[in-house]
C-alpha cells in the first residue's frame, strides 16, 4: 500500500467480491484493468477509473498481476481455455473457492501455459475488503508472493502458508469448521440455557469466555501431536466421555438437538474403543485422520 | 479467604475431587470435618489437620456448611436418606455432577428435609482447586450463596449464576460442550492440513486466532436470538451453507472423517428448507433447540 501504487492491476470476475477486490486496488491508487462477462458490472468500476477489457485476453495483458475470482475451478479453466488468452509473464492469483486438489491441478495447468500462479482464499466478506480486518490466504511460489505482496496489501492482511498450492484452500475450509464449531457450541449452549429460562445475551460472554480460553490450549496440545504421544497429564479421555454422557443426557432430557453432543461422545467413545482411554484428548486426531462413511 | 477463616466447613465425599475441596479448606485455614464411606481417603487430610467425623450425622452437625461431591445424584440422596442424618439449618452445596432435573429435585428434597441447598458444578480439574483457575458454578438462593461465598471463595473463582437450581449443571455442560468443539474443530483442522505435510503446530496458532475472534462475535448474534430477528447484516445462511459444500467436499477428497462436516452442513440445510437460507446464522438456534433422533 506503499510506494508501489503505480502497478497496474487485472481482475477477473466482478461479482461482489471480485467487485470488492478492483475497488480496493482503485482506492488504494492502482491502474486497474476488469473483465467480466456481463460487461454491466463493471460501470461502477469504471466510473470510478477502472479500465474496462473488451477481451481476457487484453485484460490480461495490461499488467504482470492478475487476480481472477469467480464461481468455480472449473469456470476458471474454461474462461482463460476459452479466450485462447496469453498467460506467459503474467501471475495469476485465483482467489475462487474450491479444493485443495483442485488448485493443484489448476497450478499445473497455470505453469504449462506459462503462467505463475499463486492460489488464494479469501477469509473475510466483500465488505471488509481493502481492510486489514480482511485476512487473504496464499500458496504456491514465496517468490512469486513476495513479490506482489506490497501491491496485494491493498486488499487486506496477506498471508504466505508455504509452497504446495492446495494449502490456502486447506487452511480456508478448516478456519470455516472452527468458526461454525464455536458457532454450533454456542448455539448448543444458547438452546440448553434457554430451557431454564436465560436469554442468549447473558449467556454469551460465559461462552465467550470458554471458547477464548480453550483456545489459549491448542498450541500446546499440538506438542502432543507432532509428538505422537499423548500422556494424560491433565485428564484422561475415560474421565472427559463420562462427562460428555452427562452432556447428551441433559440434552435429551430438556429436549435440545442432541446431535452434535452425540457425535462429540461417538469420536471420544472410537477413540477408548482402540485402547486410548487412559491418554490425552489430542489422541483423537487419529479418529479425526480417519475416513469414516455415514 | 480474608476474615472467615474461622467458619467450619463439612466435605463429603473424598474422591480425588472431595479432597482436594477440604485440602483447599484446609489450607485457607478452616476447621475442616470430612467424611467418606472408605475412612482411609481421610487419612492425609487428617494429617493435615481435619477431623474425620464418625457417621455423617456427626458431619454435618459440626457447622452451617457442608459441601458433598461423590459420584452421582443417586448416592447422595442415598447417602443422606440411610443414616437419617438431621439437615436441619445446614446449608448444603452439590458438586456432584448430573443434570439439570436432578439437581432441581435434589433441590426439593433437601428443602423438605429443612436444609438450604446450592446446587454447584465444578468446571476445572482437582489439581486446580484452591487457585483462581477453578471456576466453580452455583444455583439456588442468591443470599444462601451471598452468605457463604467468603467461605466458598477458598475453593477458586466461585460464580452465582440465579435461583434455579439446575443453572450449574446447564452450564456446566454448556461449557464443556464449547470446550470439545473448539478442540474437535481444531482436531479436524489439524487433520486436513496435515494431509499436505504441515505439522499440528505450525496449524494451531492459526485455529487459536479463529477461535478467539468468532468468540468475540458471540454477544452481538446473541442480540439476534433475543429479538428474534435475523436479518442477514453481515452474511446469509445460503451463503454459508456454499462454503460447508466445500468443507465436506475437502474432508471427503483427503480422507479425513467428514461426519463433523456432514452434521454442521445438514443443520444449516435444514434451517435452509425451512425457509431460513437468507436469514443470518443465528436462526440456527430452531434448529438447536428441536429434539431431534437418530
Amino acid at each position: 500500500m506503499s510506494d508501489n501504487t503505480d502497478t497496474p492491476v487485472t481482475v477477473i470476475g466482478l461479482g461482489l467480491m471480485g467487485q470488492a477486490l478492483a475497488g480496493a486496488f482503485l482506492k488504494a491508487g492502482h491502474p486497474t484493468t476488469v473483465w467480466n462477462r456481463t460487461a454491466s458490472k463493471a460501470d461502477r468500476l469504471v466510473a470510478g477509473g477502472a479500465r474496462l477489457a473488451p477481451t481476457i485476453g487484453d485484460a490480461l495483458a495490461a499488467g504482470p498481476l492478475a487476480i481472477i475470482c469467480i464461481t468455480d475451478y472449473h469456470a476458471v479453466r474454461e474462461l482463460l481455455d476459452a479466450d485462447g488468452a496469453e498467460l506467459g509473464g503474467v501471475t495469476l492469483i485465483n482467489l475462487t473457492s474450491g479444493t485443495s486438489a483442485q488448485a493443484r491441478a489448476a497450478a499445473e495447468w497455470a505453469e504449462q501455459r506459462g503462467a505463475r500462479y499463486l492460489d488464494g482464499a479469501i477469509m473475510a466478506l466483500p465488505a471488509a475488503i481493502g481492510t486489514v480486518e480482511a485476512v487473504i490466504l496464499h500458496s504456491g511460489s514465496r517468490s512469486d508472493f513476495d513479490a506482489h505482496a506490497p501491491t496485494l496489501g491493498a486488499l487486506g492482511t496477506v498471508t504466505y502458508l508455504g509452497p504446495d498450492h492446495g494449502l490456502a484452500s486447506l487452511y480456508d475450509v478448516a478456519g470455516l469448521a472452527m468458526m461454525w464449531s464455536v458457532l454450533n457450541a454456542w448455539l448448543l449452549g444458547t438452546a440448553l440455557v434457554r430451557t431454564a429460562g436465560v436469554d442468549a445475551a447473558t449467556f454469551a460472554p460465559f461462552a465467550r469466555q470458554i471458547a477464548a480460553g480453550v483456545a489459549e490450549w491448542l498450541p500446546g496440545h499440538a506438542e502432543q501431536i507432532d509428538a505422537g504421544a499423548f500422556p494424560a497429564e491433565a485428564s484422561a479421555l475415560e474421565t472427559d466421555a463420562r462427562a460428555m454422557a452427562h452432556l447428551v443426557e441433559e440434552s435429551e432430557a430438556v429436549g435440545v438437538n442432541a446431535e452434535l453432543p452425540r457425535l462429540i461422545k461417538a469420536m471420544a467413545d472410537r477413540s477408548i474403543a482402540a485402547g486410548h482411554g487412559k491418554e490425552q484428548y489430542p489422541v483423537l486426531i487419529e479418529e479425526f485422520s480417519r475416513q469414516r462413511g455415514d
